[in-house]
């Protein structure tokens, strides 16, 4: 019988539920399997996936999400790896109800009980740079820092609430898409304003660091000096890594900043704001409704934050092909700024939704780029190989898979896990 | 006798002056030299240079400057190739009485009649993209472009205004800081937002134009096809041309954007303005002091906006050196972009007060290029010589000085007097 949410397997029970020790072959104790819960909370949205994770591997056993919540057209899909389907006649209107009927739908499946969750956390603020298990004291943290991400951290933190609720025993862990980016230089953590709001947090902060942290796990020891990984989803982002290190990223205080996006401006001249403020008499909810729901692809082209659609339409469409253009104009200026910041590069990586499988906008966004080193080969791009440069490249290019759950399900392995069995 | 202001040439008293046709030793005629005066109007300053101008070259025949108007320690000077002087007991408490004073005060020196005058305008707005004869109509529409340039083209409009109060006769010609961007791609004026914001002006209009065309025409025939041209100054931009063509500029819609410069920001993140705004209360008042007035150079160092002080307190004060490296690494940052998007570099041209002097800035902004073929060699940098790169270095890299007044001169002169000739 599996047991999920308000049955969970704790510290207590472990030995109950005959999991949590294996023996080698040769009678040592070889790292436990643990079962996680992997949970991405947004006001609309639900994405969550089930591991089974051992000290060496991470093993999907369900993924799913709840899409478009509060609307009539909400749904609930769940996939193992023999099926998937959707679920009818639920309660999708509210995040909070949306999590309950996840759990009870798991319920039903004969999965193994949850051990853990894992929470991806958009925002850490200053001072989180790693997965940290969930506490009272992490809780308050975490609602001081909603100024810094009021579109994202209310609905996590409800998440968290929610399963809570459900399970207080349960262990929690908040995985911050921030972390990895606190171990970039002042220099680059710093923007050109005042000291004092440097002081009060205004920083660099960088988005899609589980993502980034991914994909430096797997390059592993084969990680080069000078590397670039361009995150490109409804979200984009680039960060640079030298030496293993995180150097430079383009998102900035908030995932608004950097290059266009789905649906988000990018960097901007702030007197872009000024104007819109003191001359067209904007106020601060309409600047944001601007430069994060109608700006990017979407805004430019008038038709679609799809990357997809618009490479469909740009043919025939001119404001998709603009789009398009703008957006592959920008990577490659981003890619060219990064390669000048690490002095040179090694390997670019492309990843995210768009970086796994747009082959036109790769193609086009290292169009020019031979002067620094990058070359593709255009069939091995076509095909959205696993590296995508020519032989003579001097700049390896790649395209690697992203999976930020599965980096989830390792940091919440390990924060609970891990540490407890080194304690021992 | 010299005339100015309420005595000038124009064209019915061009004979008397007798300056206006010389004869060549063929008996053919040459171009006529033409006596410019340029003014730069500000709220607080003046700059103005006074130029004999024929068709091959422009003769600096005085300039100098108001500073300070309006403050108890406002001085006005003027510089002649024979000597330079202050000049003491002037009304200097208003921008309208400095600019009859200076006036007043050329009229007692030795100097031609003034034929023309060029100013300085910040923004010409979509439209404006060459040099034009100042009109009743182009007056209407400056002023309807105040809303793109609020902190400048109201002092720059009084200055034409205050020169047409003491001769309306005095043809005057406007040169527009925007305008040699206006021949970029729709790709690169525009910015990741509603394509109803690019229709009513919200684009990439970039500035320090006439700097680039006085760059440009001193490059003349042996410009090579990929250059950047870096304007570094109390406000700094880089320009790409390809081919002769602009192609991409760094500033924005507004002297704010780009990289931070002595104290502004530089493009940012605007989900910093939105925090400012939505949780911080700020106004758009303050938002604009913020980002104008208090941050670059100034705001990361705590000290001082003035890259010399900076470099000269950087061994023992860590924030002047956080502040210049942060400069030197965005600089590097942005010739890695713009040479990305040029699809490699041929020249490097560091031109503007900090470009033409600051030899350390230079150094440390090409830092790490060598990959993109810039390299620097030290001791023709640290003499700021005409050109600075290694022999051995594929992208030439130069030192050339700004003229900006010059630039203004020469457009005057061919908008007001070429024409006039070609039309006979």
């Amino acid at each position: 019988m599996s047991v999920h949410g308000s049955r969970v397997a704790n510290d207590v029970d472990r030995e109950r539920t005959g999991h949590s020790t294996d023996t080698s072959p040769d009678g040592g104790e070889v790292p436990a399997s643990r079962i996680i819960f992997c949970l991405n909370s947004g006001s609309s949205s639900l994405k969550f996936a089930l591991y089974r994770v051992n000290r060496q591997e991470e093993i999907l056993l369900a993924e799913g999400a709840v899409e478009r919540i509060g609307l009539p057209t909400a749904c609930l899909w769940i996939r193992t790896p023999q099926a998937k389907f959707e679920v009818e006649d639920k309660d999708l209107s509210l995040p909070s109800a949306a999590l309950q009927e996840v759990f009870s739908e798991l319920e039903r499946l004969d999965l193994p009980p949850l051990e853990a969750i894992g929470h991806r956390l958009v925002h850490g603020g200053p001072s989180h740079s790693t997965p940290e298990r969930i506490t009272k004291a992490l809780m308050d943290e975490l609602r001081e820092l909603v100024p810094f991400a009021p579109l994202h951290l209310p609905d996590e933190i409800a998440g968290i609430e929610a399963v809570t609720d459900r399970s207080a025993s349960l262990p929690q862990v908040a995985c911050f898409d921030t972390a990895f980016h606190r171990r970039m230089p002042e220099l680059t953590q710093r923007f050109a304003l005042p000291e004092a709001l440097w002081e009060e947090g205004i920083r660099r902060y960088g988005f899609h660091g589980i993502s980034y942290e991914y994909i430096m796990r797997t390059l592993g020891s084969r990680a080069p000096s000078r590397i670039i990984i361009a995150h490109l989803g409804n979200g984009g982002s680039m960060a640079a890594v030298k030496d293993g290190n995180p150097l430079d990223t383009t998102m900035g205080f908030t995932p608004a900043g950097g290059f266009m996006m789905g649906t988000r401006s990018g960097d901007l001249d702030p007197g872009i704001a000024l104007y819109l403020l003191n001359e067209r008499h904007f106020d601060g909810e309409r600047l944001a409704k601007l430069v994060n729901h109608q700006s990017g692809l979407l805004g430019v082209s008038s038709m679609s934050s799809d990357m997809k659609t618009l490479l469909e339409q740009r043919e025939k469409e001119p404001r998709a092909a603009l789009a398009v253009e703008m957006f592959c104009y920008q990577l490659r200026k981003h890619i060219g700024a990064l390669t000048a910041a690490l002095g040179g590069l090694d390997l670019l990586v492309f990843t995210g939704g768009i970086g796994e499988r747009a082959a036109p906008v790769r193609w086009e966004a290292c169009h020019g780029l031979e002067r620094i080193g990058i070359k593709l080969d255009a069939r091995r791009n076509d095909t959205s190989a696993d590296t995508i440069s020519a032989d003579d490249s001097p700049c390896i290019v790649r395209v690697i898979p992203t999976h930020e759950s599965m980096m989830i399900a390792r940091h919440a392995y390990h924060v609970i896990f891990a540490a407890l069995r080194e304690a021992c």
